[in-house]
C-alpha cells in the first residue's frame, strides 16, 4: 500500500452504496494519485466489487464489518448498539490515527453523533458545524452550520465564522475570506438579540477576520460574501430551498424545451452549452458536507449521492487534510487571548 | 365613480413610484371592472400621470398628501411623525370604511406597523403574519410568515396555519387545503421545543384542517403542502433564498446561451418556449405579499416593482376582498370552542 493520505469510508451508508462508494473512490484515486483508502463494510459484498478495479485495489484494505446503520436508525441506536458498523469503525480508525479522515453518505444524525462521541471536538471549539459549499454568481461560498446545532448562542456562532474563515482560507484558496451573519435585513435594529450578540461578538475579536456585517438569504447564491454564519435550523432550510428552487426551475426548463418543434430543435443546437449549464448547477459537484471542528476529518456525502458525487466529496476531505484544515483551527483560535477563548456556555435562547 | 370594490393606494412607495402604480392601477381596472381607487399622494405629480389614462381617471380619486415614508425610515418615524405620509393616509381609508383594502410598494416595516397600529388585529389573532404565493411543482403553496414575526409562539404558528388555510381557500381556489409546519426533518423528533409544541397545537384542533405534519425546505418548492407555516426569520430566509436561486440559475442560463454561435441560435429557435418558462417563473407573477389577520386587506408590493408586479399586488387584494377572506377567518376562529380560542402570549422563546 502507498500514499500520504489514508482515508477511511464507510462503504455501506448511502443509497446505492457500497457500489457507487467504490466506483467513487475509483474516480478519486485518479484525481488524487497520493490517495489510498481503508474500506468498512461487508467483504462478501466489496471484494468483487474491487476485483474489477484493479489500480483502486492496490490503494484499499478492506475492514469487514458485519453491521450497518440505517437511514432512519435514532441516534441513541448509532451510539449505544451497532458497535460493529460500517460507520463507527470508519470513525474509529480516525481516532486510532489509522486514517486522516473519513468519508460517509450514511445517516447524518449517526454520523455527527458518532464522530463527536469518538472524535470529540477541537479546542476551543464547544460544537462542531455541517458546513457545505454552496454554487454562487461570484464562484463559491461556504455556508455553516446547516443542521448540526438546532439552536445557538452566540459562542458558537462565533466558532462557526472562524471556521467557516478557515475552510474558505484553506479549502477555497480566498486569500482573505469575508463573513456575513445570515439575518432578515442587513439594519442593525433587526433580527433576534442572539443574531445581534452574534455580530457584536465577531466584531470585537481580535483576529484579524473580515467581517461584512449581516447579509440576507439572497445574499448565499449571490455571493455577497466567501463565508456564510447561521444556525443549523436556518441553514438547514436555506440550504433545501436552494436545492429545491434549483430542482424547480430545471423541471421548468425541461418542459419549456418540450413545448414545440422549434424549441426541442433549438435544445439540440443549444445542448452543449446547456450541459455547461447543468453541470455548473448539478448538486453532485458539490456534495461533500463537512463536520467541522472534530479531531480529524470527516465528511458527509449525499444520502442519494452517486459515484460522481461520492468522488467530490472524497475531494473535499482530501483539500481538507492535504491543507491542515484542522491545525489552522487551532492555530487561529490559540491567537485568541485567554480571556477571550469561548467557553462552553448553555443555550441562550 | 362606479364600482363595488374600493381599494386605497398608496401611491409614493416604492422605487418607481408613483408612476409605476398608476399603470398598475390601469392595468388592474383593465382586469377587474368592478374596482375603483382612492389614490394617496403628491397631487401635483399623480395628476399629470392620471390624465395619461383617461378611463383610469374616472374610477380614480386623489387625495392629495404630503408627506413620504423613506425605504430607510425607522419605524417609530413612520407612527410617530409623518402623519400626513401617503401610506398613513391609505391605511386610514380602510380604517374609516372607505376603502375595503390598501396596497402599498412601500417601506415593510413601516407597513406592518402602521397598519397593525391603525387596523389592529381581528379577533382571535394575536399577530398578523406576511404571507406570499410561491410557486411550486404541483402548482402553487401559500407561504407565512415571511418576516412580520421575528420571534413566534406556538399559538402564533397556529393562528398562522388557521389564516394560510383560509388563505389557500379563498384566494388559491383549493377545496380541502393541507398544512406543513417548516422544520428540519420529518421525523417527530427533530427540531426546536417551539415547533413541536406548534405540531401538537394543530394536531389538536377540532376545526377541520388538513395537517400534514412537519416538511424540510425542498417541500416548499416541490408543492408537498398548500400552506407552509414557519416563522417569519425562517420564512424571510427562505423567502430570499428561493428568489435569490432563481436569479442563479437565469444568469448562468443566460451565459450558457451565449457560449457559441450554436447556442444563440437554438435559443432563437426555442426563444417562445423560453419565454413561457420566464413568465413562470417571473417574480412579478408573485408580487404581492399580504399581511393577514388585519381588520382590511393590507398588500404590500415588492419594493422595485414596476407596473405589471404592482398590478398582480392590486389583484391579490381584490381576490382577498371578493372572496370575504377576513370574514372567513373571523367564521373559522368562531368555530373553536371558546377554552380553545388563542389568547394573546408572550413570547415563549
Amino acid at each position: 500500500m502507498s500514499g500520504d493520505i489514508v482515508l477511511a469510508l464507510d462503504a455501506m451508508g448511502g443509497d446505492r452504496a457500497p457500489a457507487m462508494v467504490i466506483r467513487g473512490a475509483n474516480i478519486a484515486r485518479v484525481r488524487h494519485p497520493s490517495l489510498c483508502f481503508l474500506v468498512f463494510g461487508d467483504e462478501r459484498k466489496l471484494a468483487p466489487l474491487l476485483r474489477k478495479f484493479r489500480r483502486l485495489g492496490q490503494v484499499c484494505t478492506i475492514r469487514h464489518t458485519t453491521e450497518v446503520i440505517e437511514p432512519n436508525d435514532r441516534m441513541a441506536i448509532a451510539l449505544r448498539q451497532r458497535k460493529d458498523s460500517s460507520m463507527r469503525r470508519a470513525i474509529l480508525a480516525v481516532s486510532e490515527g489509522e486514517a486522516a479522515g473519513v468519508v460517509s453518505a450514511g445517516n447524518t444524525g449517526a454520523l455527527m453523533a458518532l464522530a463527536k462521541f469518538v472524535l470529540k471536538t477541537l479546542p476551543g471549539i464547544s460544537r462542531p458545524a455541517i458546513a457545505s459549499i454552496f454554487p454562487t454568481r461570484r464562484g463559491e461560498s461556504v455556508v455553516l452550520d446547516l443542521g448540526a446545532n438546532i439552536e445557538c448562542t452566540s459562542d458558537n456562532l462565533f466558532q462557526f465564522a472562524i471556521m467557516g474563515e478557515v475552510f474558505a482560507r484553506t479549502v477555497l484558496g480566498v486569500s482573505k475570506p469575508t463573513i456575513g451573519l445570515l439575518n432578515v435585513g442587513e439594519e442593525e435594529v433587526k433580527g433576534h438579540e442572539l443574531i445581534k450578540s452574534a455580530a457584536a461578538r465577531i466584531q470585537e475579536t481580535e483576529l484579524p477576520i473580515e467581517f461584512a456585517g449581516f447579509i440576507e438569504g439572497d445574499d448565499i447564491p449571490a455571493g455577497t460574501v466567501d463565508v456564510v454564519v447561521t444556525d443549523g435550523f436556518t441553514g438547514n432550510v436555506a440550504l433545501k430551498v436552494a436545492e429545491g428552487t434549483g430542482r424547480l426551475y430545471t423541471d421548468f426548463l425541461r418542459a419549456a424545451f418540450r413545448r414545440s418543434v422549434f424549441s426541442k430543435l433549438g435544445y439540440l443546437l443549444a445542448r452543449p452549452a446547456l450541459n455547461a449549464f447543468r453541470e455548473r448547477v448539478d448538486p453532485r459537484r458539490y456534495d461533500g458536507a463537512t463536520l467541522l471542528g472534530l479531531n480529524g476529518v470527516v465528511v458527509k456525502s449525499h444520502g442519494g449521492t452517486d459515484h460522481k458525487g461520492f468522488a467530490n466529496a472524497i475531494g473535499v476531505g482530501v483539500d481538507m487534510i492535504s491543507q491542515g484544515f484542522n491545525a489552522n483551527i487551532i492555530d487561529e483560535l490559540s491567537r485568541l487571548h485567554s480571556d477571550q477563548v469561548p467557553e462552553p456556555t448553555s443555550a441562550a435562547m
